[in-house]
Parts: C-alpha cells; sequence; structure tokens
C-alpha cells in the first residue's frame, strides 16, 4: 500500500544514490505562465526511473537480494535497474528486445547488468524474462505497477514542495503511470490545493482511454515516436491512483512533442527525449489552462538517440522555416543555375545543397531541374525567395519539406 | 583592480540575478580521473557573461548609468550585456555585425536592447560601436579587459570551491581571457593548491601565443567552429592575471570539440556550445594530466546555433562509425539493388538513403552507380558490412564519410 511514510522513507533511502535535479526557470516556454522545469533528464542513467528501481530493490528481503533482480525494458527502466542492481551489490538480468538502439544496450551493460538480447519486440522479451524470473527465482522489478517502485517516483513530488512551495500546477509525462501516480499522491497528500495534471503522447494515450473506460483497458496499438511512454495499458494501482489524485489528463501530437524538444534545445541547453518533453508541449500549446499560474513541467528523461535527435531537430527546422528546399525547372541552357543562385544570394539565403538533374523519366527531354537546400529565418524568408524566383520566370515545381 | 574583497562583493551584488548552477558528475567523460561540470551553458542567457556585464554595470555612477551602455559582440556578450541593462533598468545599444545568425539577434532583442545590425564583420560593428559611444556618451562595456568584468566571472571560481571544497584542478575555456583570469584569481587566492588550466581552440590559440611571446600579441587570424572564443588577442589585464595565476594553457582541435559536444548530448543530455566544451574535449583527450583527480570542466556556454548543431551531430556520427556510407559500382542488370538490401540487412545495418544514378560522366554506358546511406553500430560494423559487399563480388568505389 502506497503512504506518505513510504514516499518519505524512499527519499531518505535515496538520498545518497540519487541528485535533487535542478529546478530551472524557463520563461519563453509560455509567455501567460511562469514555467519551470524540473530537469529528471539530468538525473543519474538521464531519467527518474532510478528512483523506483532503487527504493523497490532496497525493500527486497535478504533472501531476495541474493537471488538478483530482473527486469524487461527497452529503454530507462532498463538503466534504472541496472544502476540500482549495481549500487545495491545484486546481481540484475535485463531483458531487451533486440531491435533496441545500441547506446541503451551498452549503457545498460556499462551499470553491470547481464543483458539478454531477446529476437523479436517488447512482448517476446517479457515472456523471457518471465521464463528467466521462474528459472532463477529472482525478484521481477515492474515498470510501473508496484507500490514501492510509485513511492520512489513519488519522491520528486517532495522535491518539488521543497523547491517551488507555492506551485499552482505540476505537469507530468503519463505512459503506464507509475511517475504520475507517485508525485500526483505525494503532492496532494500535502499540498490538495496544487493541480496535478498528465500528458500523453496523442498516439499512445492509454491512460485517457482508461479514465474514460473507468477502467484500464488495452489500446490495440500505440505509435509516436516518445517511444518512452508507448504503453498499452496502464497498471491497476497507477490507473487508481491516477483517477483519484490527477485533475486531468491531455495528449499532444508527435510534431508539438518535437517543438519542445527543439524549443528546450534551443532555450534551455537541455536535452530531452520525447517522452521527457511532452509536459513542456502541453504547456507550449496551451493544452492546459495555467494563465497566470506558477507551473512546473517535469521532464522525465533525456535519453534520445542521436538518430532520432538528428531528424528531430532537422523537421523542427523546416517546421520554423530555417531550412527550406525547392525543385525548380529549368530549361537546359547555359546561366540559369548562376541567375538562381544569384536571387537567393541577394535575398540572404543560405544555399546548403544543391543537386542538378538532366532528363528525369518525366521531364521534356531538353529540360532538366534543379534542386536546391537553402538555410533561411523564417517562413516569410522562404516565401519571399520563393517569390523572387518565381518573378524571375522560373517554375518552382516542389518546395517545402526536407528529409 | 582586482580583489579578492570586489569577487566578493560581486557575488553579493549577481545573487538575484544569475543562478548559481549546477555542478553535476559525469563518470563518462574520463575513466581515470573524477569529473565535474560546473552547467553555466544553463545560466541565464544560456552564458556565464551575464555575470561581469551585470556587476560592471552595477559599479556605474547615477550619470553613467542614466546614459546607458554599449557592446558590440555577435555572441554571448551581446545577450549578457542586454539581459544586464533590462535588469538594471537601463538602455543598451548592441551592435551586431550582420552575418549573425538570426537566433542570437532575436535574443538579444527580446532582452530589450536596441541592436544596430552592422553590415560587415566584428572589426566594422566594433568601430560603430565607438562612433556611437562617443555620440551618446554611454558606457563601452568590455566583454573581457576589464576588473569589474573579470571580478563577476571570478564569482564561478567562489561556486566551485563552495561546491566541491577538495577539487585538485579546474579546466575553464579561453577566448579574450576573462573568465579564466577571474576564476584563476579566485581559486588561487582561497585555496593555491587547486590547479587551474585554460583550454583554447587549436584555430585561435590567441593567449598560448601571448603567453609564449611573453605578451599580448594579435594573431592574424583565427578559424575555428568554436565561435565563442575565436578571439585574436587576449586583453592586458587578462594576458597578467592569467600569466600569473594559471597553471597551462592548452589545445584542442575542431574535430576533439565536436566529439565533446555530441558526448555531453549523449551522456550528460547537455547542450554546449564549441567553445563552451573546449575544457570537456582538453578532460576526454588527455591534454592534461588529470589521472586520478578530482576535476571541474567549466562549461562556460550552450549558445550553439542549431544548424550548427546539426552538423556536428552528423559528424560525430560518423567519426563514430554510426552513419555510414559507400557508393559501389553495379553492372546495369536487375536484382543488385536487391542483392545488396539483402547483405545489409542481414549484418543489422539500417539504410537511410538510396540513390541509384546510371550512366554518369565517368562511368561505363552500361554500367550505374548506387549510392547508400546506414545507420551502423561502430566502426567494425561497418568495415564488415563492406567487406560482405566486396566478398559478394561488387566494388565499393567510395566510402566512408558523409556531409
Amino acid at each position: 500500500m502506497l503512504t506518505l511514510d513510504k514516499v518519505y522513507h524512499a527519499a531518505f533511502v535515496l538520498k545518497n544514490v540519487i541528485r535533487s535535479t535542478d529546478l530551472i526557470y524557463a520563461p519563453k516556454i509560455n509567455r501567460d505562465a511562469e514555467v519551470y522545469l524540473k530537469t529528471e533528464n539530468l538525473q543519474n542513467t538521464g531519467s527518474f526511473k532510478l528512483r523506483g528501481a532503487y527504493y523497490k530493490i532496497s525493500q527486497l528481503s535478504e533472501e531476495e537480494k541474493q537471488k538478483g533482480v530482473i527486469a524487461c525494458s527497452a529503454g530507462n527502466h532498463a538503466q534504472g535497474v541496472a544502476l540500482a542492481a549495481q549500487r545495491s551489490g545484486i546481481p540484475a538480468i535485463i531483458c531487451i528486445p533486440d531491435g533496441a538502439p545500441i547506446s541503451k544496450v551498452e549503457n545498460t551493460k556499462s551499470y553491470g547488468a547481464r543483458v539478454e538480447l531477446v529476437k523479436g519486440v517488447y512482448d517476446d522479451a517479457y515472456r523471457r524474462a518471465c521464463e528467466l524470473q521462474q528459472e532463477t527465482g529472482c525478484t521481477f522489478i515492474h515498470p510501473f505497477d508496484d507500490p514501492d517502485v510509485i513511492a520512489g517516483q513519488g519522491t520528486i513530488g517532495l522535491e518539488l514542495l521543497d523547491q517551488l512551495p507555492d506551485v499552482d500546477a505540476v505537469i507530468v509525462p503519463v505512459g503506464g503511470g507509475g511517475l504520475i501516480a507517485g508525485v500526483a499522491f505525494a503532492i496532494k497528500s500535502l499540498n490538495p490545493k496544487c493541480k496535478v495534471y498528465g500528458v500523453q503522447a496523442a498516439g499512445a494515450p492509454g491512460m485517457v482511454h482508461a479514465l474514460e473506460a473507468g477502467k484500464p483497458d488495452a489500446l490495440e496499438r500505440v505509435s509516436t515516436f516518445a517511444d518512452g511512454i508507448a504503453v498499452k495499458c496502464p497498471g491497476a494501482l497507477t490507473y487508481d491512483l491516477t483517477s483519484k489524485y490527477v485533475d486531468g489528463v491531455v495528449t499532444v501530437t508527435d510534431d508539438e512533442i518535437a517543438t519542445a524538444v527543439l524549443t528546450l534545445i534551443e532555450e534551455q541547453k537541455l536535452i530531452a527525449e520525447g517522452a521527457g518533453a511532452v509536459s513542456v508541449a502541453a504547456a507550449m500549446f496551451n493544452k492546459i489552462d495555467i494563465k497566470g499560474k506558477k507551473v512546473i513541467c517535469l521532464i522525465s528523461g533525456g535519453n534520445i538517440d542521436v538518430t532520432i535527435l538528428s531528424r528531430v531537430i532537422t523537421r523542427g527546422l523546416v517546421k520554423a522555416g530555417r531550412v527550406a528546399d525547392m525543385i525548380i525547372e529549368l530549361a537546359d541552357k547555359p546561366g540559369q543555375l548562376r541567375e538562381i543562385a544569384a536571387i537567393i544570394a541577394e535575398h540572404g539565403g543560405n544555399v546548403i545543397h544543391v543537386r542538378h538533374d538532366h532528363g528525369g523519366l518525366d521531364t521534356d527531354i531538353v529540360g532538366c531541374y534543379l534542386s536546391i537546400q537553402m538555410e533561411t529565418r523564417n517562413h516569410q524568408h522562404v516565401e519571399e525567395i520563393y517569390n523572387a524566383i518565381s518573378s524571375a520566370g522560373y517554375k518552382i515545381i516542389s518546395s517545402g519539406k526536407v528529409m
């Protein structure tokens, strides 16, 4: 059973294992509110998961500890359990589906855990973890639906009230619900006037669905780049606590999440993973009424694969009109490339990529295509350049998105 | 004159304006040392510059304050002076060369400063700033060679000794030398046993050159992507303090800096600009003997343009063998693309870009090129895939770098 005593006890136990992460003022997230960021992306292992895992392990009997622990995860929970076990001096097995990014596998290994790469997806890895648990008699550490795990995550709630006692609202990412259950329980127990809101990816709204259905009920499929919260079904306990203590759960789109990730990079110099940035996306895009309020957005983690990060940045630049491209149809005669380059330069565009192709399947036999990618200032600037090129008599046959 | 009293006074004056930025343990920067990061990239305005600028302004007379201040900068100093003036309630003019990234101009404006975009480079903007200073009688805020500015930056030294009293060495980025002059002065005044090292970009070693020459002496040109420390000549005062209090100044290459930026993103979830990451690069690449020591790397700022960040990430991925490309010569007959795709898939490569070109100028008339870009695990993995394709009888005519 979850009690406030347990959350306080968890805070005591965690004292030398976790960092009390900084709360950072973020004036540019939403002009109409006073927004702060709780930076659990700067937590050891890059996410809050260490808190719950370490506290759970600390509550095992000596006999259980000797047998060790097992977990199944492709992400933050894997690293949290691995480091928690290492710090507790007990063995850990982590089952990871073999498609997981190599960096996550390497990090989990670096914390001393035995990693079992399992062919297939999460469900296959989960089945293998259950088998191994049976064989070895070790303890399965659930990623969210466990009172000790929830108490560990709830310690963040205590820190928030300590760091900003007069906070009006806290916004929390929601996947399985362990984080929000703990944080909401701690905050509402101490200051019932403080609002607690949850945020999910629009492509994985498991908790929203459960709250509508009145019970945890699995979604058929989930799809979002915020893989850390791509959970089909919340837990029984996390659902109960959320329905009791949380003031509302909203959703944000993948585009909104990507914009939040990019904004955190540019304005706050912080790397958040998609799941970690949904709280910021909700505040940026006014999914919750926070006008005039003191608000904390909890950034739950920063473990984003760099290749995905690179794509998020490119997408963000295109969406903001800071990178643009176009394909122009040319008559195949000299001087045209020079003229177009001159027009772009005159208007302050910075060309970063050019391709000049003759005779594709659908071009006139004497025609050719010029494909140009350039750095621009904003959408208006892009329009200005497009117009100048059109006015000079060229036909722009495609423009906009860059992959 | 710089005194320890002045540094303490600056700390007192700055209390409600700056954040005492977090010191974060960073176990993966150098295995043989205990490395911590002082996160001035998370400072208000994204760099330490606010400290010196605000303290300098606080020391002006009432009459001087009324006339306002002026500065010339394309970077962090611009934002530091702008916010410092806004918080002090006085007017500021900032001269910026017109090629500066739009984001820096917008940020400077957002702090309420009047921005003068000057056609040309830094020197042109500087000349215009001098003119405007003469016309208006306002005070010119030097970016580094000023005892009040140095005292403001020195407050970081006080914080470091407070946050990690038994630190053995502090590593500090060096451009004009204001930061290291202040930090070294404060630290050596209080704990002479603590070493203080400076780091410059190999393409802009102004302070190294001055120390060798025995006096400040301008370099003819500087070239590095770490634009925040691309300074041709240190100041008279910063040179004096550095030669007196600093234990050594080393250099790092642009590739080493880019690797440090990427490592900070992946391991620490922090965005540093090139100039801000040189200290980390020096620790990573053992430019300084820190074996067995407790070391603080000062990250001076995080204001990196996102387009440059995107390139740094790509370059880092290629250097780490995590993105690779190759051009393969094919005979123009069916089934070859399928076969190569199968080989790559079998070996766990993830194709992200394919181009298939017939008949370039230097190909056989019936031949064609296949250009493939893929995500890979590391250099060994890249080799493995290259070898498998070669063994299947294909000729790889180019491989490696991606732009």
